[in-house]
C-alpha cells in the first residue's frame, strides 16, 4: 500500500501517518520529493484499513499495491485449474460447449435439443429452470420440473448439465439434478447467493455481471471459493455500455486479462452478449481465436417460438454448421 | 407495439406477420411507406411475444409503446403516494433526511450517533447490519445483534429506522426489529429478495443499481409492488461511468424523469454516489432543488476510525452544518 | 512518480530501474516490502517517460503522483479566476445566464430572442452561427451572417455574445463580431482548434467531451492557456452513458469536484445534457445549488419551429419564469 | 417516422399533428390502439423535421425506422467496397496489416521499422508525425519531415503509407508524400475535417471515436463521402467503458455489426485498444476470426524507448511470429 500525501503536507500530519503505520505493527518508508511525500507501508496490510488512512490530515490518495482476492490469483496458484463437471471437463486443453434452450419449456422439446446438440458435438446441456427476468410479468421457469427434464435429457444423451440458480431454494433443488449451478450476470454480487453455491458441493459457472470490472469478478469467485469450493468456471457475457446495435458489449479482450490474473477456466457466451443470433458465429470464433476455454451457446428447436430470447438462438442446422466451422479454431489454439 | 419491416420486404412475409397478430385476437394496422412498412399492432399486447415477433421474415425490428410496469407508473396512478414509515412520512411534502453510519459497530456508537442526527433534524435511522462486500475478507456487519441496537436507539431518540437486507433471513430479523427494509444497489434485480421484501409488510427503500437503467429500477420496483407491498421508495445513487474522480456519477436528472413517469417517492445519496464527504454538500443541496423527496447521508461520530466507507461520512459538526444549510432550499421547494 | 514492482521482482530488474532513475540526474527511493518493492521517484519528472518506465522488466505499475496540467490547476494558482466578457464577467460571485437559440436563424428571430432573455435577466446571448451535425444532410448554420446577427442583437440589448467555432475560419470570423468563443463538446480534443482558440485574444468557453475524463478536459483548458490565454470557462453539458431516458448524464458533480481542482469558472448547460425543455428549470437550480457560476440555456420563440434542437429549449414563457425562480437560489449560492 | 401519441391524447391534438405531415407533402397513416394512437408517416421524411414533431401535444414519442447515412449504407449498395491505396488494396479478400510506429522518430528508425514490417508480411506502413496528445507538454510529432521519412520508407520497400492529419494544413502537407490519411477517434467528428479529407483526393481511414455509437460513426464516414469521395475504410479501435484493465474496450461485435450496416472495410486496431502489447497477439487473432478485412498494428524497434505508446508496441520478434499465427486465421476466413 503506498500513500500519497498532498503537497506541502505539514510535517506533523506525515508524522501522524507515520506513526499511525507503526503502532499497527508495520513498517512506513518515507520517499519525500520535491513536490510531494509518499509513504510505502511494509507488511501485512490485513492489519490496516484504507479507509482510516484516507481521512488523515493531507493525506491525497491511497493506492493499493495487491489484490484483495488471493484463492483466484494466478500469482499464488500459477497452473490452470480443470473443473471437471459429471462426465466431461473444462480447462486449457478442452474445447467446451455447453448448448441448448434459454429456458427449458418441455420434457420433449429438452430431449429434441440435447439430442441435436450432442450429435453437434456439445460437451454440456444447458437450460434455465429459475429465469430472473425484468419484469414480473414475464415467464418465469419451470423450477424443479425443468430440473428433472434436464437431468433426463443429460442422462439419455450423455452429456453434463447445468443450470442457473437464483436463490438457496434453487441450489437445494438444482444439486439433486445437475452437475453443475450457473450464478447469472444479475445476481453476480449477491454475495448471499455467492456463498451457499460454495457450499453445494457442485462446480458453479460464474457469470460476469452488467457492469462489473473484471477486479470485482474475481472477487466474487472468491467468494465461492472462499467456502472450500475451487471449481469455478468464469463466464464473459457482455457489459453495459452506450452503444445499442448489440444488446450488450462482449468484452473479449477480458479473456487474455483473465488469463494473466487468474488460473480458472474462462468461457464466453456470445449468445447474451450480442442479442442477435446473426453475430453469434463470428463471436464464438473469435472467442477461441482468443483463448477461451470454452462457449456458452442458446440453441432452440423453433427460435420463433422461444419463451424466452428467441432472436439470439441458433437453430439446429446453423448450430451443427458453427460447431464444423470452430474445429480448425479450437485446433490452432492447441486444443485436441 | 409498432413492427417495422425490412425495406423492400416480401408481400407474404407482411402477410405472415399481419396473420399471426390476428391470430392471436389482436388488430394489425398496415402503413405502407416508400420505404418500409410498418404494423401497428392493436389490443392486449400481453398475448404477444416481441420475440417471436423479431424472428419472422423480413422484420425488422419491434418498437414497444408501452411500459411493462403497471403498478409503479403514474399514467395509472396520477396521484403521489405517500409512504409511512414508523412515526414518520416520505413523500411530495417531506423533508425527509435519513442519516447514520454505513456500518453498526456498537450500541454505544449507534446511540451517540442517533442522538445527533435527531438533534440536527434527521427523521429517520440508517445503519447497516448486513453488509454486501465486494471481498469476502472485509468486515460483513454484526446482523442480528446490529438490528437490534438499531431498534433501541430508534426508540431512544423518537427515529424511524431502515436497514439493508440481503436475504431470506435477513428480512426475517429485520421485520422484527426495523421500520424499513432496504433493498442494496447490487440486489436490484436479485428478484426473489425483490419478491421477499414485497411479501414483508414493511416498506422498502429500493436503491437504484449501479448499471441500471430507469425503466428497469421501476420493473424492479414492481416486483416488490406486484406482492401487494405499494410502500415503495426509490433512492438514486449513482451509476458507473468511465469518470473515476467520484466514486459513482450521481445522476440527478433522475429525480425529474422519475417524477414524470412513477407515483412513488424519489431520494437521493449522494455519500456513496461521490464517496467523498466533501461533495455530499453541494450535492444534497442540488438534489432538493432538483425536486428529491429527500435525502440519504452517512454521518459517523469519527469518520477516521468508520468500519466501512469513513471517507464518505460526514462528522456531526458537519452534519449539523448541512442539515441548517438546507432549511430555506426545502423551503423554495415547496416542502413546510 | 511511484514505481510498483512484480512480486518477487528480480533484484537486477530493481536495481536497472533505479539505474535508469539517477541517469535521468532524478533520485529513486526504495520500499522493500514482503510482497512487492515499490520504487517512489523524486524530482523534476518531465524528464523521464513513464512509458519507457513501463517496459523494464518486473515493472507492474506506475502511478503518477502529480497532474499533468499546470496553468488550470489550482494547487499553483489558488485563487479563483474572473474571465470578463463584453460588457460582462463570469467567475465566483456572479449570476451568469448565458441564453439564446441553438442555431441562428435569422435577424428578426434573433432580435425577439434577445430582447427577451434581456429582459428575464440573461447576462450572455448565445446563437450558433456554424453547427456541428452527426448528419451532414443536417441545417449546417449560417456562418459570418449569423454571426453578423448576433453582434448586432448584442449592441442593441447589452448582452454579451458567445458563438461555438469549429475551424480556423469560423474563429477568424468570429473575433470580428462576437465577445467569447465557444468550443462544443466535439471538438474537446481538437487540440489545432484549442491552439488557435487560445491565440485568438477572445475568452473561450470550452465543453466537456461526450465522453471526456475531468483530467482530458483540464488538459484541453491547458493547450488554449499554454498559448498565452488566461480566460476560460468550463462547461458541463452531460457525459454518455447508457441510460437513454435523457440524451445525456448531467454530471453536476463535476461542478464541486472541479471547485477543488481548478480556478477556472465553471457552468452547466442544462438544455444539451438533457435534451427536454421539461428538465431544463430542475437542473437548472440543481446547478445554482452545488456551485455552479453560471448556466447556458437554450430559448426560443417558437420551439416548436425551430430548425435545430428545438425539444430542448424553453419558449419566453418558461425562461421568464425560470428565471424568477432562480433568484433565491443565486441568492443563497452567496451570489449577489 | 412513426410518431407515438401519448395515452388519452386529445383528439384534436392528433389532427394537429396529421394535418402538419400533410401539409409537407405527406400521407398519415394512423393506427387506434386501445391505449395509444400511433402515427406512420408515409413519404420523403426530409421534408419534416422530427424535432418540429416532438414538440406537438401529446406527441409521446418519435421514432425513426431509416439511416440518415445514404451512401456508405449496405441498401443502398449491397457490393462490398474495394479501397484501393497505393499499391495494395483493402477489401474482403485482403489480408491487410498496417504495421509502424505510433510516432515517427527519426529516418533511421523508420527505415529499420519499415524493413521489418516489410519482411513480416505488412502490406502498409504507419507512423505518426501529427500526433493529438491528451497533454500540451507531450510530443507532438515531426510533422512534415516525418511525412517525407514515410514516403522515403514506404517506396524503399514496396509498403503503401498512412499517416494521421490534424488539421487542413497536415492534409495538404500528407496528400504529397502518403497514400492514405487516418483521421484520428478524437477527430471523428470534426467535420471540417472529414470534409477536407473528403476532397483530398486520397482514401480516408477514419478510426472510431472513443465514445461513437456505429450509426455515429456511419455518419461521419457520410461526411467524406457526400463531399465525392467512396474510399473510406472503418477502424474499431475501442470504445471506453468502466473497465480499467484495457486502456479501452475493444468492441469486436462492431465488425459483423459493420458487416450489415455498410459496404466498406472494416479493420481492426489492437493495439491502441488494449494498450498492453500482451493482448495483441490474442485480439488480432480475434479480429481476423470474426471477419476483419484487416489489422493496424503498433510496431517498433525499441519498445522501451519509444517516444509515444511504447507500452502497447510490438518489438520485431513479436510481430514476426504473430504474422505466422494469423496465416492459417487469414485462410479460415477465405483470404487468399
Amino acid at each position: 500500500m503506498i500513500i500519497v500525501m498532498k503537497p506541502q503536507a505539514a510535517a506533523e500530519h506525515i508524522t501522524a501517518v507515520k506513526n499511525y503505520i507503526e503502532s499497527n505493527g508495520l513498517t512506513a518508508h518515507l520517499s519525500e520529493g520535491t513536490q510531494v511525500t509518499i509513504i510505502g507501508v511494509v507488511g501485512d496490510k490485513s492489519r490496516l484499513s484504507t479507509e482510516h488512512l484516507a481521512l488523515f490530515s493531507d493525506v491525497d490518495r491511497i493506492v493499493p499495491v495487491t489484490e484483495s482476492y488471493k484463492l483466484a490469483n494466478l500469482k499464488f496458484h500459477p497452473d490452470p485449474t480443470v473443473v471437471t463437471v459429471g462426465c466431461t471437463q473444462i480447462g486449457p486443453h478442452t474445447r467446451t460447449i455447453i448448448a441448448g434452450p434459454c429456458a427449458v419449456e418441455s420434457n420433449d422439446q429438452l430431449m429434441l435439443i440435447a439430442k441435436a446438440v450432442k450429435r453437434s458435438g456439445a460437451t454440456m446441456l444447458r437450460g434455465g429452470a429459475y429465469k430472473p427476468r425484468t419484469s414480473p410479468y414475464s415467464f418465469q421457469g419451470l423450477e424443479e420440473e425443468g430440473l428433472r427434464y434436464m437431468q433426463a435429457a443429460g442422462k439419455e444423451y450423455g452429456l453434463a448439465t447445468i443450470c442457473e440458480v437464483v436463490s438457496l431454494e434453487a441450489i437445494e433443488a438444482a444439486v439433486k439434478y445437475v452437475d453443475m449451478l450457473q450464478i447469472g450476470a444479475r445476481n453476480m454480487q449477491n454475495f448471499i447467493l455467492l456463498k451457499e453455491a460454495g457450499r453445494s458441493g457442485l462446480p458453479v459457472l460464474l457469470k460476469r455481471g452488467l457492469c462489473a470490472t473484471i477486479e470485482e469478478w474475481l472477487n466474487a469467485a472468491e467468494y465461492i471459493m472462499a467456502e472450500g469450493n475451487p471449481n469455478v468456471v468464469l463466464c464473459e457475457r457482455g457489459i453495459r455500455t452506450y452503444e445499442t446495435s448489440t444488446r450488450n458489449t462482449l468484452d473479449l479482450s477480458a479473456v487474455p486479462v483473465l488469463k494473466e490474473k487468474t488460473h480458472l477456466p474462462v468461457i464466453v457466451d456470445p449468445s447474451h452478449a450480442t442479442g442477435a443470433y446473426r453475430y453469434v458465429p463470428p463471436m464464438a470464433k473469435a472467442a477461441v481465436a482468443c483463448g477461451a476455454d470454452g462457449l456458452m451457446i442458446e440453441v432452440h428447436n423453433n427460435p420463433a417460438c422461444a419463451l424466452s430470447d428467441g432472436p439470439q438462438s441458433l437453430n439446429f442446422e446453423k448450430f451443427s454448421h458453427l460447431t464444423e466451422e470452430l474445429k480448425p479454431y479450437w485446433t490452432l489454439a492447441g486444443r485436441n
